[in-house]
């Protein structure tokens, strides 16, 4: 219902009377009341005037499940969010929901989290209200080895989205940061529950640093607004990059996993560098050449032998 | 408590005093007499003499923690145990559980499953007290791909140790499948939650047809006893069980896969017959030739190429 009010304060230019809310809600004008008073603990503006009515004056830039998904422009992806304004990550939020059976595309947003983690357990900054934490459920028909190109093309679709709306060129660090100039400015998770030969759902985590300053988050870090000076409204990059995260999935089922590779080619940070990769094998040191068609990392070591990485923590080496 | 209680009755030949039991557990003699009135209640036969004491007369032949424990002769697997009366799924409780934290080793059993499942979430039928359906929890440092080593690793393992019990030659249908003379003695179900490059826990399932009857199983199926005309202890053959999967376990973490391939393929109802595999590719057919070093099967077809499976359905074709 809150949705419902929202989305009728939001389509009319001017003041809308309690009573016609009530009417065309059919609810009573003490309801009405009640909601608005609501979403105004939400961080509505909402002004009121006897015998004019309710008219919006100003949303709050918060990840709410009616900001999301009004004017959002995707068919599955984020259209059922879930707003958490603490939570320890909201990785194991949607990992929660996805054993419950939420549908393909259920979001969930955190203003911020105390334990929001990286890769391997690390820690990820969750600065409250500047940054997305987001954790999206997607269902695809897939061995669990094919996850691997879905942590590639979330990083494909980022990157897409945060350049078109702020003009930034962005690069990716295999397999899952997105960089600015060196510096982090958003990381992916992804997490799987499956049987030996069948994904059961996963669950795309993304941390993006968009109005956090340097105070905010941990060396080396930056954000859409420390490299452009301007504040972003936080639902719109949601809403853009969930519109590219559909686009990319939907491209990745129906023609296979080459334009993934081939974009994230063209992004990469990490090909044609010299590289020390760290994993449970030890550390090997090369050329990271090329990406396979399993999205492993290329290495061609000194000796002239090729090895392939499919997870590790890379180093580039001067 | 009590299984301290239990390990008391257990050691003892005759009587044990209430009061021998109270100064060594340090309880009251009431509490004692509560915990005994629970251990009969949980279908232990226990003798209550005045000036005597207590003595066991009998175990039930259930899958309980303190059965389970006594005397299993593992480090690890089947050390910390759960027992459920009814449950729906052992596999749900145990991911439950791994996703709270339990260690490595933790097994669930239960009596009888409502939504007992095999592949795929096909249903897999739990007769009340008559078989073995259980869930371990693994932790290996293992990439998801891996899993599936773990899943033919479990059926060697277990073959072994049914055969070792009962005498009955086994035979492995690809991948998961015990079979004797063609019908199903034990199904395998492995399910893991993961990050892309890390596995966090797997949970194993087994559901092992002990003391069922035809009645009791689907049409194709079999069980020790329909085999061999005879009873066993479920907590018997569960304890084997453990024991011989921490064995291959063990095994596979040090010395890799190829002793686990080289027991399967000498067990392989699968290898040297003509095949129909269907999956999400469709269908295909020919003669499964071996199994390569990841566990998927190979396939000949009459054109001569020869195809790859990871996951699949497979008949037999004469």
């Amino acid at each position: 219902m809150q949705e419902k009010i929202i989305g009728f304060l939001k389509q009319s230019k001017g003041y809308v009377s309690g009573e016609d809310m009530s009417g065309e809600l059919k609810i009573s004008r003490a309801a009405v009341w009640k909601y608005i008073d609501q979403l105004r603990h939400e961080g509505y503006d909402i002004a009121a005037v006897p015998h004019l009515g309710y008219k919006l004056e100003d949303c709050p830039d918060k990840l709410l499940p009616h900001e999301i998904t009004f004017g959002l422009k995707t068919k599955r992806l984020g259209q059922n969010a879930m707003f958490l304004d603490t939570v320890g990550s909201s990785m194991d939020e949607a990992f929660r929901l996805g054993m419950e059976g939420a549908p393909e595309g259920t979001i969930v947003c955190a203003e911020t989290q105390t334990k929001g983690r990286g890769r391997l357990g690390r820690r990820w900054a969750s600065p409250k209200g500047k940054g997305i934490y987001a954790s999206l459920i997607l269902r695809p028909h897939f061995a669990p080895a094919q996850t691997a190109q879905l942590t590639l093309m979330t990083a494909v679709a980022i990157a897409q989205a945060l350049t078109k709306i702020s003009g930034i060129k962005i690069e990716i660090k295999w397999p899952n940061d997105l960089l600015v100039g060196g510096r982090k400015l958003a990381g992916i998770l992804t997490e799987l529950r499956a049987e030996m030969d069948q994904v059961e759902f996963v669950v795309i985590g993304f941390g993006i640093n968009v109005n956090s300053t340097a105070q905010n988050l941990v060396e080396g870090s930056t954000s859409l607004k420390m490299e452009t000076g301007n504040s972003f409204s936080r639902v719109l990059v949601l809403q853009e990059l969930l519109v590219s995260l559909e686009f990319w999935y939907d491209g990745l089922k129906k023609q296979g996993f080459q334009p993934v590779l081939k974009a994230w080619k063209s992004n990469s940070a990490t090909l044609k560098t010299r590289v020390r990769v760290t994993d449970a094998d030890g550390v090997a040191e090369g050329v990271a050449f090329d990406l396979d068609d399993d999205g492993g990392l290329l290495i061609r070591q000194d000796s002239g032998v090729v090895i392939k990485k499919m997870a590790g923590d890379i180093t580039q080496i001067k």
